[in-house]
């Protein structure tokens, strides 16, 4: 069960527990203290899928989206990747590798993997880029993908997601419990490693909408194993790369499928800038957002 | 009346009146569900002019301004368009056309108009664009448009105004009940339609400060019907522009006085590209914001 | 002492004092009105350094950083300038500058030290700039500055700041009470005035991490002296830059050691042009954040 709490001490960062005390205390002491840390926690008394209120362990209130319903439900919206101009490369929007073109003097680019800045909303996760606190915050294990159509409305993507899945294996026990410490162990940066040898760990993953098939027909021809998420690839001329989502690289143009990345990608500079690289996947997978749930 | 209400059962963005509960059991379930969805419900136990908190039917709490006094209050502030820069063309900033230079290839521009997408705040909206949850949430029936100095503070918003005017004949119950409806309807889309036969309504207007001459001296000599407000025009090169604020287009040269826009001005490109278009227009009306309520 | 006080009238912006309402009539009403307007004011009852809510004059509700340790405590954190990029001059996210390139067009480029927009969070100031309601709307006496390395996590600010220091001599009462009134009377604005003349107060400083002669080392050998913050000082050639921290220009190269600044920057344009334009200074001292504190 969740609590409403209230820190008793004056000990920051600390919460104690089993203390329902009055909200209107907590926020007379410039401080509200809930319990409920991620979708997870809340799925224990709450049922529904929508909008919720989570506290982060610093005492962030924030509102995001709670998936109740996928293979037991619990999972937390935490960040989405929106591509606003495929014909922008690394210019404005391009939040999740680098707003300020291909630049080898800035390899992590935004650096938005493994920091702490937020931007964006849940409600409008499907037309613009999104990052919350849970994103670094909640120790988590697994990791839930929802690829939906832009400017789709809330309550329609489940329903109208091109593809679903989600890892089982609680990979993330071995990161660090979320998507922040694995970026900081595995940097997304232009130059830090080489293609496949350096590349970051491959987790299979189970469909909720879609299978195999389906997956590997959205890429297109290039080799690629659908079935996985794989984190931090290199390319041939050693751009990095966040996030292969439904599949994982057997080779050196992680380009085409691949998403997130470094400040710079230097073959053809600046065409493969930006969050979203993958200029010969289909349309329907370019045109989608990429929703990142943890449970 | 207005209550606060929390949700009994586990069905999301449906609420359940007349059950007014612990606040602390709202947050303490991840929600905090609160009837006042508009300054117009509000009005009913609150008469001044202010900041208040407002709560969407997705339940995301929110703030803005409240304008209590207009023609029998209950206006609600819902977005400001504000330009930084007016040697800027659609540079950063131009949130309400393209912030990244006009282009044929990005016909919507940022999609503001018409997107779910929010940014600024109530307080900064004469220094800054604005646009909160009301903006495609409230259930309306007509706008209220002030051109307020830039950076004046909101205690002065209403006397310093060079211009104040709004609609009364209820043109939003035709339209879906709001501008995000509206021009779901009359896409601000570069190419879509051609100048005149294809513009959106055009709906009388009733002057708060200001008149019809005063109006009409403001914009210059281009030809136009001041007394209105003019929704989605094209010009000459079938640039699409979202707003044409106290004017209604009797030509085809709608730069010159419209507001907001599509992704792409041809004429003379990109002379013409950004939120404010009107580059002939008097210096007091370019240095304003347009602040827009509903009721 | 500090008390969750509920308007009882209708009058916008005054608050009736010693009443302790239910809070959730404060929000049925619209409103959230909490006493507690400064970390200062909240140290009366609270003691450790953290997160905290806070509320402005207008009853926006904000969290910040609270340094309830240094000097006796109760500083609220208002702002951060973080360098994202030396290698972009005025380009996106100097929002203390010019994001839009150096423009003698725009002499006061953003405007953001005299105006009411907010960007980023407490959480993330060491990875992005940050500026709450509290810089236009606390009365303050004194300013804090801390240098943190960027992307330090919260918890360890204190502990790796290269140099803290702050001022005691209560100057903010002769300017307006806080920052953003002072730049009213001192306009960060290209051309405005020349060097050395026409530049703001210097102010002396105590050190409470680092000192004088640490201070001048992480400068380098340009000529200033330490031991004081310097308000809008001017170029030779007419640049404005906002703050000199820790140093006063004793001659009329500033963008050696200065901060922030209007929208143009003449010499070697666009060199010199960004939120960080002393590019002589330490690498230690341009890849930290500069934090600025009230008391």
């Amino acid at each position: 069960m969740s609590h409403v709490v209230v820190d008793q001490e004056d000990v920051p960062y600390v919460k104690t527990s089993d203390t329902k005390a009055k909200l209107e205390d907590a926020i007379f002491q410039g401080r509200i203290k809930q319990a409920a840390r991620s979708c997870k926690e809340l799925n224990a008394s709450v049922h529904a899928d929508g909008l919720y209120y989570l506290n982060s362990s610093r005492g962030v209130l924030y509102q995001t989206f709670c998936d109740m319903t996928t293979a037991g439900g619990g999972w937390t919206l935490v960040a989405s990747v929106h591509e606003n101009n495929m014909y922008g490369k690394c210019t404005l929007g391009d939040r999740w590798s680098n707003q300020q073109g291909s630049d080898p003097n800035r390899p992590d680019g935004e650096g938005t993997w493994a920091n702490t800045v937020t931007f964006g909303t849940a409600e409008s996760s499907t037309s613009d880029d999104y990052k919350n606190p849970g994103y670094y915050d909640i120790a988590a294990q697994d990791v839930s993908v929802w690829h939906v159509p832009n400017n789709i409305d809330l309550e329609q993507w489940s329903a109208t997601s091109i593809l679903r899945y989600h890892t089982e294996n609680h990979f993330l026990n071995l990161y660090g419990g979320n998507l922040f410490y694995l970026f900081k162990k595995f940097p997304v940066r232009f130059g830090l490693g080489a293609c496949i040898t350096d590349n970051g760990p491959a987790i299979p993953i189970v469909y909720d909408t879609g299978n195999v098939d389906y997956n590997k027909n959205l890429y297109g021809p290039k080799i690629s194993t659908p079935g996985f998420i794989a984190f931090r690839v290199f390319n041939t001329e050693r751009a990095a790369m966040a996030l292969c989502s439904g599949v994982k690289p057997t080779g050196c143009h992680t380009e085409h499928f691949c998403i997130g990345g470094g400040g710079h990608f230097p073959e053809a500079v600046p065409r493969q800038c930006g969050d979203f690289t993958r200029w010969s996947a289909s349309k329907e997978i370019t045109e989608a957002a990429v929703l990142l749930f943890y449970r």
